[in-house]
């Protein structure tokens, strides 16, 4: 497990600068969109940056502690969700078809046989899911590392097809709880403010989450100073271990990362524990619902496109916002320039 | 003169709520997008929404006040931005193309001499422009009702087309020097706090367009109950008065309204004047960066979709918050039931 993600050079920042103020538009009227329109050059080392293949790739695990009741749905709502994902009737397909891009489901051990499908990558860690953090480490450490490792891989694939552009998505009954707990490890911030209601709790039931998960917390013991691999392996989550190596291989192919919510930064935050560089390779594309997002985005000074209150997964809200960070490309590639058009320039 | 324009009623909201919370994902977990799709629903009347023919109509005019110096840019910058929206260079062309918008530009009163030319129309309503509101009123009331009447004759054209979707974008050097003086006018709001930079003046342009602004104002003396009109008339914008007919007709012929940033709000101020169930077919699409937009869409109720930090004006915000409200129209139409996808329901 080795990840080579080296820092953006600054070469070509005055040259795009200067492409964008040449736009037939007063400089820096196009606001965020022209920083996006920065960063993607920088990131395809580009004064003309292109999006190609784009990929919502969706990561599936069922959790052990799920079982204890840490949602408001019955933990068969994974694999119904793979379903209703491989039949193409959730909220990702439709905003995938809006906007072009493919989807593939990977399950990373979800307590469910599919059988070999189309558009599903059997990547099962284990059969039946983690085990419960309530009582044990979530999953071994060497099956962390077979997670972070099958998530890159499959990236890599995606990579040698083309793919520049990457939204990483998740299902998985519990999969909040679990972000929650590895909010507060990497962040350092309280566990109060890292755990919500996930998809819907009630009172009562936030009440029984957050006790659950200070227990757990009690329970690991974990050192201030655990390495990143060992937070991953205590809390869990294979889908976020593994969208976790996903993102880290999609920046080291110079992918465009498109960062989801509370979950899909739950993995940004332990991949930045392994590669830092990996930062600068994201667009935050929105501002979650779910609380424990803020502690994320403060940590890693991410200031997300949108503020929708979306809360649904699934690499829906990086999804919807695909579209403006198209637009930054599109202006910066096709507007025309004051020379171009003939039109005169500021006077004051 | 005269818009018949209706509440919408509330006889489809049980019915539009029921069948979003029967998507299959949390409920509410779409967040601001489950209100977009079901206030498209009650405009459109239909518990399957569907956009057809989406137009950004541009209204471009010249101000007889431009040239006593309050903008960044030469009065002729007017011209030619719109041969660059005839050439497809403008910021404009290139996001109504990303996202299947038509273009059409309404010339209102430029002071130039286009011809005949494809997708532009002849609508002058003087051939100079507008006359300076620092030394009399901008028009006579005879221009400005020509000129509400003019906008919502096109827009009548656009509905005959099948169009039930709308941006009304602009250009007009000086343009943003009208807005903040209808602001201060319509809100109340003190002028300093409706003035800002506009195309991007310098710190003693700022200071300059504030102390003129305050001359005009002080020489118009408008009573605080003057009429919508005799506002427009006094400090208009040919564009302006037109857009506000084109948004007016828009709600007649019960098109979802997309409003842009703060020369189309202050349009849509005087339109809401005219006739304040306007308000309910609008879609504030984004925040402007220019400080007067801030007391307009407080006046209006108005919560922008997107903050983005924009001024480029010409509909633009509008045109890539678009593909943002057509998600909440998919999501509406195109998701899976919990019946359909054989997906649990929440057992808290």
């Amino acid at each position: 497990m080795n990840f080579t993600i080296p820092p953006l050079d600054n070469s070509l920042n005055d040259a795009l600068q200067q492409k964008i103020d040449n736009k037939t538009k007063p400089r820096g009227s196009l606001g965020v969109l022209e920083k996006v329109a920065l960063h993607v050059g920088r990131i395809q080392h580009s004064l003309s940056p292109r999006f190609a293949h784009p990929y919502n790739l969706i990561f599936a695990a069922d959790h052990g502690a799920a079982r204890a009741g840490l949602s408001a749905y019955p933990q068969d709502v994974t694999w119904q969700m793979v379903e209703n994902f491989l039949a193409g009737g959730a909220g990702a397909n439709v905003f995938a078809n809006q906007h072009g891009l493919s989807i593939k489901v990977v399950d990373a051990g979800v307590a469910h046989d599919f059988g070999q499908r189309d558009d599903l990558i059997d990547a099962k860690i284990a059969p039946g899911g983690t085990r419960s953090y309530l009582d044990e480490p979530a999953m071994t450490r060497e099956q962390c590392v077979a997670a972070i490792e099958k998530g890159a891989e499959v990236v890599r694939g995606l990579a040698a097809e083309g793919c520049n552009v990457l939204v990483v998505g998740e299902v998985g009954i519990g999969n909040t709880a679990s972000a929650s707990l590895l909010t507060h490890v990497f962040t350092r911030t309280p566990l109060v403010d890292c755990v919500g209601r996930g998809t819907g709790l009630n009172d009562a039931g936030l009440a029984r989450k957050r006790a659950l998960l200070a227990q757990a917390v009690e329970r690991a013991k974990l050192p201030v100073n655990a390495d990143p691999v060992t937070v991953l392996a205590e809390f869990g989550g294979f889908e976020i271990a593994m969208m976790a190596g996903a993102l880290l291989a999609g920046a080291e192919c110079r992918m465009t990362l498109l960062i989801d919510g509370f979950i899909a930064t739950s993995a940004l935050l332990a991949a930045s524990r392994i590669a830092p560089n990996i930062r600068e390779y994201c667009i935050f594309c929105h501002r979650s619902a779910e609380p424990g997002h803020q502690a994320q985005v403060r940590d890693l000074g991410g200031e997300p496109l949108l503020d929708l209150g979306l809360r649904l997964g699934e690499g829906t809200g990086a999804s919807i916002a695909y579209p403006l960070v198209c637009s930054a490309l599109a202006f910066l590639n096709d507007m025309a320039s004051f020379d171009s058009a003939g039109v005169s320039t500021i006077i004051n």
